[in-house]
């Protein structure tokens, strides 16, 4: 069969996947836990290989690292695996009941959304996170991993292909690809495949989301700020930069531009330019700030808050206040999260009213922008889109639903004509 | 002002609308729907003009019908503005509170989704219930009419317009375009139009999905299915499948194909047939219908029923039971509506589970997926898409959502550090 055709059996299947019950759903998942523990040498073998592979080939140490799969992410793989299980099924909450009239009732049911084309490069461990997803919420998904982390990622593939048909699964609702060119085919398939989920660099998700009709969920950039009004605890604003900045500066939602009043200039920007500094954090900004402190390379203009450093790089601008900076955010951000930091409450409230973000913060760091961290167990990615779900996206965001009708042979006509009126009741 | 600047203008404006209060809201509507009145004459004199024009260039019957502005139309369009105001405000809602850790604080808060571009043909009153719509949820709106109805839209909209500024919505919240040139420019605006719905034929928003990256909510096609059980109550059949092909027959939610088990086909199609006669019907059918019933023209194959009619004619197909009704609709259907009639539990359960439309209903017509017919007070239209809002789309599918935390100073190294730990406590 070619892809195409897979992915059309697929299509056809997926009402099948959908409607599969929780416990074989959490079978799944269990077996999928136990065969991984069972397994472990045939997958470190081949992880070795693509280390070997890669080390030849010259791949960046960050690369490498990301890779490796040892023991700690088997951990952390199994571990996702159970607890996924542990968790209440999504599809089938019935999240309205009502009745239209006598003996004509409208629910509303939670569904999955159906065939889902997931791509990431590089992490192995995320083909077992989100086939995990994929099983609990009950969509069939197509798994394509990146080509450093193939041999990798092919015995994971076929581990938990083989658990989850032995627990009772349809067979065919999990699919793996590796070729590039397999890759381009299925992003023509807008008429099978209904969301496509990309997870990696920038350039690699805008690759997607330029070249295909399909849905995509996702962001192709992080340009997250942090606005400190004349009002903050400065020591806390320093403390929140260094942390949104420093803990893991190649995340989406590190900071990468910090609003700074004016009114508090002369003081914060020398008090934060030395803890940074002290962080090895390299500071730029525009002509106003290189008057006030020493800053990195050229300095920037309007134009330049646009970047996202994804390093240990931060971008200063000073604002007159809370107005400015929203307006800052609104035009240079990627409405992915923003944060103020104040200590009075009208800038507060201005700045969740105005900011129009995925996450809008007050007192902490941009970085608990994240599916475990909001407590939703695990996250396909996060989303920066307007439609379908926003933020980090759970196991929620992977479904759908359906409106039901129970009738007794009820007509449209009888409704139009007036001779039977609806009643509306929520049950 | 291009229309991309006038555009750009509108999505820096958005998150001002965004946090419009509930009461200006309604205000505007109110006031919206007493301007309408008060300027009644003004209405109906650019109602003539667009009629007279549409009488001399030779339009159809239909398109006529529904071009013209009556005190019926009038009367309709602001009951419904009336009525919209006295709904509870989309926005605002808070949909979660968890409390991660001690004053940690995560809410998710519906908001507008904020720049949506609505396109309708002919249908003059669309323009008022569309404004209105997106006034309530708080959306900035870019609103083109049909060539036809260029002058009814044109009062209506300053009508419409003047009243919200007047109420005191932001200037600017709305806009009208009336040039083809100008559909063609927003529809690059990928960056600062959140969402398109447009509204009409078939092959016109086929047209604005095929031509644009922005989200698109609607359906090009809406091929519903009745599917009759060897257990179905036949007179309920042939009554319900009546209403769902007669009543309204251009209408999306219309039946396009009955299906009907082979167990009681030579029973029912002859008296279907009658019934259908009787009511100018036209019956389409394959080789084994037309060995049962007389049908019209060439008999049908597989690839016909993929078929809209949209006009009095409806094709038949005998299939075994459920299975291979199911079959058939996730194969020839639109994933609009479809319905089954059946007396047994069993066949409704399955198609109830495997039935992959936004409405799947039982022993009812196909013409109950409307949005005042759910009980939502209004629609903007109905959805085939898997993303986001399915089926009928009322003001809560003009909404998305925001996540907002209130720390105090907590950053995130210090939980991945194990220093803190998270507690989640829904509130």
């Amino acid at each position: 069969m070619t892809i195409r055709e897979q992915v059309h059996a697929m299509k056809l299947l997926s009402p099948v996947m959908a409607a599969t019950d929780t416990e074989t759903k959490n079978a799944a998942l269990l077996k999928a836990a136990d065969a991984l523990e069972a397994r472990r040498d045939e997958i470190f073998a081949a992880n070795s290989k693509d280390m070997e592979a890669a080390g030849k080939s010259g791949i960046k140490e960050a690369v490498i690292k990301r890779l490796k799969f040892d023991d700690g992410k088997l951990l952390a793989c199994t571990e996702g695996l159970r607890q996924l299980a542990s968790l209440p099924d999504p599809v089938g909450r019935i999240t309205l009941k009502r009745e239209m009239d006598q003996d004509l009732v409208l629910s509303r049911i939670t569904v999955p959304i159906g065939v889902i084309g997931v791509i990431f490069e590089a992490r192995p461990d995320a083909m077992v996170q989100i086939s995990g997803l994929c099983i609990k919420s009950g969509n069939c998904a197509i798994l394509k991993g990146g080509r450093e982390s193939q041999e990798t990622c092919r015995v994971l593939f076929s581990v938990i292909r083989e658990a989850a048909e032995n627990a009772g699964l349809p067979a065919g609702a999990l699919m793996q690809v590796s070729l590039h060119e397999e890759i381009d085919e299925i992003l023509k398939l807008d008429e099978d495949v209904d969301l496509l989920i990309p997870r990696g660099s920038n350039a690699f998700v805008r690759y997607i989301m330029d070249h295909t009709r399909i849905p995509v969920m996702g962001h192709a950039e992080g340009i997250c700020h942090i606005y400190v009004d004349a009002s903050a605890d400065q020591e806390m604003a320093v403390r929140v930069i260094l942390d949104a900045k420093t803990t893991y500066p190649a995340a989406c939602n590190a900071v990468e531009t910090v609003l700074v009043s004016r009114t508090i200039a002369g003081e914060f920007l020398p008090r934060l330019a030395k803890a940074l500094a002290d962080a090895q954090v390299a500071v730029r900004g525009d002509k106003e700030v290189a008057g006030i402190i020493a800053v990195e390379g050229e300095t920037l203009s309007d134009s330049d808050y646009h970047t996202e450093y994804g390093d240990l790089t931060l971008a200063l601008k000073l604002v007159d206040g809370v107005d400015e900076a929203i307006r800052h955010i609104n035009a240079y951000g990627s409405r992915h999260t923003d944060a103020i930091i104040a200590g009075e409450r009208e800038p507060v409230e201005k700045f969740f009213a105005l900011v129009d973000s995925a996450g809008v913060y007050h007192n902490c760091s941009t970085r608990f922008a994240d599916g475990f961290r909001y407590g939703f167990g695990a996250e396909v990615g996060i989303s920066t889109g307007k439609l379908h779900a926003r933020g980090p996206v759970g196991l929620d965001g992977l479904t759908t639903y359906r409106y039901l009708i129970e009738g007794a042979g009820q007509c449209v006509g009888e409704y139009t004509e007036g001779r039977r009126s609806f009643h509306f009741r929520d049950l």
